[in-house]
């Protein structure tokens, strides 16, 4: 299988992240709680990989480092956690459901008010709808790093100086850019960054994070055992242990910082050139074929290694299912849980065909992919 | 090592979850993003695991079986999802904080009142105490299967009972029970149960569940990314979906799915038996020791594999270092996260040494711990 479906999960791991979790399930305990060599192994772990991810997404202190099983998890703690009855928070026509879904719960359930910044048919937006959207109760600035649909990626540094200069928090959802793009959360103003191990990070599925940037207030989305302070009948305070609640996944988080150390190792400069080559050569191989149409913005260097397309009218999931079943070539069409940024495009009904490179993909199986495409095109009998 | 903290998390898991997860990460798309074999493999994974589950906890539903990474989420889902402002809870003294904790969060944010079935310096309770508590406005019982602190087990079929009769929910924390003993919700009358999957499950970290026996109506912890019906503005109402948001952790399912047809293989009563018959083991050797005092109800049979202890006044977290760097015993000490447990004993000070022994522990390492603890409190010079 040739497999172009990255911005969705990674399935080519780094075998220092695989030999780590193996080693990790046949040795630890249970972090934080006792103080024989089995959780403290796990505890050494989990606090090594704190500092790790602070260094790796510059944030400030490895104790706001938290950990969480998804970035799902992570915004729905960072959004739910902050924002309060009345707030206004603007976002953007680009973002995913795990964005969406929690902004629109706290519309309904604690009267906040949203503001969409909206895209053109490229899925570009216009940076000055920030500021033209702020508004005396105007809280926060939730948005995606890039467009898991189109690959856009958005001037994050640009909309945090936006975001310091009108005290605003800055909440980013990096799905589908933290391990390929460099992230440093006090150089672009990030406040709260959530992240997921299991796209570019090429770590295990059921692992994830929040970095908190300063000293920011975050009510916990659950409760529980921590560990430590049994005898207080709320979360302690402190974080991590206040929005980390029972046993954390020490397991994951060991092939985590095996997937910290491989990037940081190989050079996440070097992962970026050859995602990005990747994706250009795909591009470039397909512009010239009849009836295709490309979404997104390629004219910019700052981009996702994605490049999603339709061919002429045909529904997305027909062609994804040929891609699979007559090439063995693994994407993703439909809605990618991006249902404005569809509306946007004007592509509800359709979808879109989805192919994401990663770290592990080679310039032939571009060529194999833009062939395949070529012939479905060429066909258009399925 | 001999490691007797299996109530905390167990450390030895069957080579076939090993080898499960290992070859997870090797070869797992994401579960219902995507139509190709490497998603497909996932669904089918996670929709065999949840049928294994259900099958094993005597669940009627297998889509109403939960993903969640531990059980303290499906506790945070289940107690924050079901209660209402106003409805009074019954609960028990003998809980972890992992039930304690998002109880008096419902007490503070929601009205909700509650009421403790209290314990006895044995660590027993009293049955008719559920039925003396019942009010008008009582919505759950919710309680543990058993005390992380003194392996006293509870009568969940009982309870159950009495929940039925009264037409209440009960909700039951089997993070102590779950793979240790058989547990049928169905025959038990358990409405919500909730479980983790790296205790007796013996699976990795980061996995756990919820499951629904009946027609409950669950309001989620987290919204996000569904996979399908991308346009709801809302999580989509149908189980599991419902309650389950973003990525799973396809690679801990995978060693979770391992770890059921490992219990299922070699016979839960048989593992039972054997767990039982190491705490019993220790326990008969430790009695005679002067000066040790033994927590819990040791004349019943119905037990968790637990021995919780004292040696006259000291530290318990002293007795548990001299126990792990001068023998190599790993037990936990403290207060467990189980606070008022503790109140009922009498020991918040003093904490108690808690010996949990596993399916992989052998009579030789319940001699040696044995052993070990009659020196330590034959010397009582740490």
């Amino acid at each position: 299988m040739i497999y172009l479906d990255n911005a969705a999960t990674t399935i080519h791991k780094p075998p220092c992240v695989v030999r780590a979790v193996t080693e990790a399930l046949t040795s630890l305990g249970n972090a934080s709680r006792g103080a024989h060599e089995g959780a403290l192994a796990t505890n050494r772990l989990v606090y090594r990989t704190r500092r790790k991810l602070a260094s790796f997404f510059g944030c400030p202190e490895s104790e706001k480092v938290i950990f969480t099983c998804n970035s799902t998890e992570a915004l729905n703690i960072a959004i739910c956690g902050t924002l309060h009855e009345g707030d206004h928070v603007i976002t953007t026509v680009l973002e995913h459901n795990s964005v969406l879904r929690p902004l629109y719960r706290m519309q309904n359930e604690r009267g906040v008010s949203l503001g969409f910044v909206p895209a053109d048919k490229q899925g570009c937006i216009d940076y000055a709808d920030f500021e033209r959207m702020i508004r005396p109760q105007t809280r926060a600035i939730v948005c995606t790093h890039a467009s898991n649909l189109t690959g856009n990626m958005l001037d994050i540094r640009r909309i945090g100086r936006i975001a310091k200069e009108h005290k605003l928090l800055f909440i980013v959802d990096a799905s589908q850019t933290a391990g390929a793009v460099p992230i440093d959360m006090v150089q672009m103003g990030i406040s709260l960054l959530c992240f997921t191990g299991h796209k570019s990070m090429m770590g295990p599925q059921g692992t994830g994070g929040l970095c908190i940037n300063g000293d920011i207030e975050i009510e916990p989305l659950k409760t529980g055992g921590s560990g430590v302070q049994s005898f207080l009948t709320e979360q302690p305070r402190e974080y991590p242990t206040r929005l980390e609640a029972g046993t954390l996944n020490g397991h994951g988080i060991a092939g985590l910082s095996a997937a910290v150390d491989f990037i940081s190792q190989t050079g996440i400069d070097v992962i970026r050139a050859h995602e990005q080559e990747l994706a250009r050569t795909f591009y470039r191989l397909i512009t010239g074929i009849p009836d295709i149409h490309i979404y997104g913005d390629h004219t910019s260097d700052e981009r996702s290694p994605i490049v999603a397309l339709n061919i002429a009218d045909l529904d997305s999931a027909i062609v994804a299912d040929e891609l699979a079943y007559s090439y063995g070539i693994a994407t993703r069409a439909g809605a990618h849980c991006a249902p404005l940024m569809h509306k946007a495009l004007g592509t509800q009904e359709q979808g879109a065909v989805r192919f994401s490179f990663g770290f592990y993909n080679t310039i032939g199986e571009c060529e194999a992919a833009a062939e395949a495409l070529r012939q479905i095109a060429d066909r258009r009998v399925l």
